[in-house]
């Protein structure tokens, strides 16, 4: 069985467990707490297994593989069925720029050692850290709604009626956002996509309250 | 033929120029100034091509590609010869993470709107600001080396002695430390990489150096 060092809060690490449960592939959960103990994946037993001092891991049999996109294009290589990745070339760029957007564009801004930079070295309020954060959050969301208004592609999920590793991005980045108080109102479509995505079992628990280590 | 937006400086367009010369797909360049007029980029006309008003943006017949990550998995599913992929899943979750790492944890802390926002909206001074951008550089490259080292995968590039996606994403960056006069001292197997990689026509002429709106 495949193991996934995890923290229920990490949206990185969420993406990964929808995929899991997507695919429908068992794992083993291990919780890295990523405040505790000034941060466990700082730990000399977890770098060992991650020098980035990141999670997600999955660890499969001897292989330890890191970078939730890098993850979930193997798990769609590995356990293709049902897949995370329309056929059509044009299909899969548009699929892969959405999951881009929000790994590349969004998410990296708003990561905990950037908001601690933030605090800790060039000495920001809080009010000014929470505002960083809606910043980014809701520009890049906005920009997001566009491309897909713009791309005219979407249905129940973001490309049209199955779901992609698109929505598996999108989803915890609008938790995120939700948790965060981001203005959520100009993206009508993501919502949409997001509602949708939260009727089916793989993202309901895959939700960080749903984990073991969910406080 | 294939017609590339692209800003001569952009790291994330300099990842695409390689992956059009390494697989031998002519393109035209367009050149978007990220600076002059405001910014080139928040044009109505190219706003129109990427919502996201980001560079690069790939036009191939009436498709807008976007995002360098799924534009490389484009060309490499459209273009496969030469190969910028390896064919072993193991391997291949290894080069994509580390395109990732540099393209979702070094490379967005240090977009020109990210800078921006520190001085502008933050009020930090240009030395804070130079002292922000090293520290990304050199820790995210510090991680990457220790990965590196510890998956002992590298030869003349980041996977033995052949090309691949990850050379792509590690080459761009190690232009833009060197310009900011990041250290580079603690990294000695991805400068070997980079040293490799510009023996070749395909990086070398993808350089910014070498593109028509070079400055």
């Amino acid at each position: 069985m495949v193991k996934l060092y995890s923290y229920f809060r990490s949206s990185a690490a969420y993406r990964v467990r929808i995929a899991l449960n997507y695919k429908g592939v068992p794992y083993e959960y291990a919780a890295i707490h990523l405040l505790k103990d000034g941060g466990q994946q700082f730990s000399e037993a977890f770098r060992a297994l991650n020098a980035d001092a990141l999670v997600p891991v999955l660890e499969d049999e001897a292989h330890l593989l890191t970078q939730s996109l890098a993850i979930v294009e193997y798990l769609e290589e590995t356990a293709p069925d049902p897949p995370l990745m329309p056929r059509d070339v044009i299909e899969r760029a548009y699929v892969r720029s959405i999951a881009s957007a929000i790994a590349c564009d969004i998410h990296p801004l708003n990561n905990l050692r950037v908001l601690r930079y933030l605090v800790r070295t060039l000495g920001v309020s809080d009010e000014q850290k929470n505002a960083w954060y809606r910043h980014w959050v809701e520009q890049g969301l906005a920009a997001l709604e566009a491309r897909l208004v713009a791309e005219d592609r979407s249905g129940r999920f973001a490309l049209g009626d199955a779901v992609t590793m698109a929505d598996v991005f999108v989803v915890p980045q609008i938790f995120n956002a939700q948790r965060m108080d981001c203005s959520l109102d100009e993206v009508p479509t993501l919502m949409r996509i997001f509602s949708h995505c939260m009727e089916l079992p793989a993202f309901i628990s895959a939700q960080p309250s749903s984990q073991p280590d969910a406080e």
